[in-house]
């Protein structure tokens, strides 16, 4: 199962950290990017960019977190430039989440499910971001395809963003807020697919911006292993993401991006591999301090 | 803006009805296909299909409504056809609605966007259906894209399927069902941008396999336009759709997608395309039937 290579991953890089290949085209430095524009397009330039990153950090990093938003905004191209980078990720061992939060109605949800997380999926992905608004008709397929095939999802719970109290926030009728309803489906959705590590396929988004209820989602859902965005660029430091890893170190795995691929505009002429792997040294540190479990090799 | 000649289409077509052009690969028949296949895969199948479909009912339907997750199914090559099957839409003359629920934190969020909404948009869209869990920052971008170019969205509000009510049920603090807070949400968003038909740039998706949730939220949102999945496959019947309409017969459009484009499977032998239009033909008089408002052609 993917969620037990995850963890697995996580304990011998000693880093529960992904790299977040949020990759706006904006980003590409405008030297490295020009040869491969002329060649092929925007497109290209962003994959030879995400490549050089993924080769840098192998070592030290357990999994990639791939945006789509970033590559549909580039059109056809853009999508081979995903499909490629899933690709090279999965060459490199990288374990790799699609971070696309589909979803939809049974029937449509099954074609989305089918194009990322069946083992002939086009942009075959370990891990996918799904929103759940639907109810358990819409994930269905979803845990289906999961079960089938040992992939994983991580569902929203409560998301990073400055206005995800605005719905998720609102109390409900049993005096708990609306993300912690999401919550509970969340953890029976996963009950029946918990690995050998002890956490389930079927895990969930908290923002790492929101420290308490992450704390309290934390103590909800033991067995859910969770996605955490808002370190860095977002505002969340390594105090904001302690409470939502367990007593072991455990349970959790840091999305960052925008710190870590764009590290070469803070640092005045270094290259941006060698940039981005001195963030990665800089946020390991950062994280040990505060989490020296989750980042014990074990 | 688009949702005005939304409104001009429907009225002039006499039928409130947006062609859903939700392909899987297995609708197109085998011996149409075949030739396809050999040439370009089965993306190639599909587009053809689409195109076939589109050229035949242009006369009767204002709209088409294409469901991404399809095209996504079929990876790069998908991703190709939708571009395609957007682009021949509009050269028919179609309003588009690309029916993809994205949504996620603002920086993604004008992403997707960019995919779909701004004027040089790979995916170019008239609309676009989005998921609003994330609350106002991740919909800001849509609306800022929205206001500078015309076009508009379709928020989720009360979705078709059997379990929509999982969470979009859920009573809240002021004694309201979530769909409804979401609903004062979309109504807000969509404030600045009128048309001059009366409704607004911001739609919502309100399935009507729900009558009785639709007709609440029809008279909470006067300006609100609604996109009605759930006629036809999905099980809502004329009557039920009916609750979504204003006094005037306007405000709302019936997304139709197996039943049309899979109607050759019932007639033994008529072609898909002329299937589909009896299709259209018979949906006409049904819902004329109940909603000769809606049908006329003012």
């Amino acid at each position: 199962m993917q969620i037990d290579r995850l963890v697995k991953a996580i304990k011998s890089k000693g880093l529960p950290v992904a790299l977040g290949l949020d990759t706006k085209f904006e980003y590409v430095p405008e030297g490295f990017a020009r040869p491969y524009i002329e060649e092929g397009g925007r497109a290209e330039a962003v994959f030879a960019f995400n490549r050089e990153l993924m080769r840098e950090l192998r070592d030290m990093v357990p999994c990639v977190k791939i945006q789509a938003a970033y590559y549909e905004l580039l059109g056809v191209s853009g999508m081979d430039c995903l499909r490629q980078t899933i690709s090279a990720a999965r060459q490199m061992d990288y374990v790799v989440i699609v971070d696309a939060k589909r979803g939809d109605i049974g029937s449509t949800a099954e074609a989305y499910s089918g194009a990322y997380l069946k083992k002939n999926s086009p942009f075959r992905a370990d891990f996918l971001t799904v929103n759940p608004y639907f109810g358990t008709d819409g994930m269905t397929p979803f845990l289906e395809d999961c079960a089938a095939a040992g992939n994983g999802i991580f569902a929203l719970v409560k998301t990073s963003n400055p206005s995800s109290g605005e719905f998720q926030d609102i109390l409900t009728d049993d005096g708990r807020p609306l993300f912690m309803r999401v919550a509970d489906h969340v953890s029976e959705w996963g009950k029946k697919m918990i690995g050998e590590s002890g956490y389930s396929s079927v895990g969930a988004v908290v923002g790492a911006t929101y420290p308490e209820q992450g704390a309290a989602l934390r103590k909800m859902m033991p067995r859910t292993f969770f996605l955490l965005p808002g370190y860095g660029a977002q505002g969340a430091s390594a105090e904001h993401l302690a409470p939502c890893f367990d007593d072991n170190g455990g349970g959790a795995v840091i999305a960052a991006s925008r710190s870590i691929i764009c590290a070469y505009k803070k640092t005045g002429g270094q290259d941006f591999a060698s940039a981005a792997r001195t963030e990665v040294e800089r946020m390991k540190a950062d994280i040990e301090r505060v989490l020296p479990k989750a980042c014990s090799r074990r």
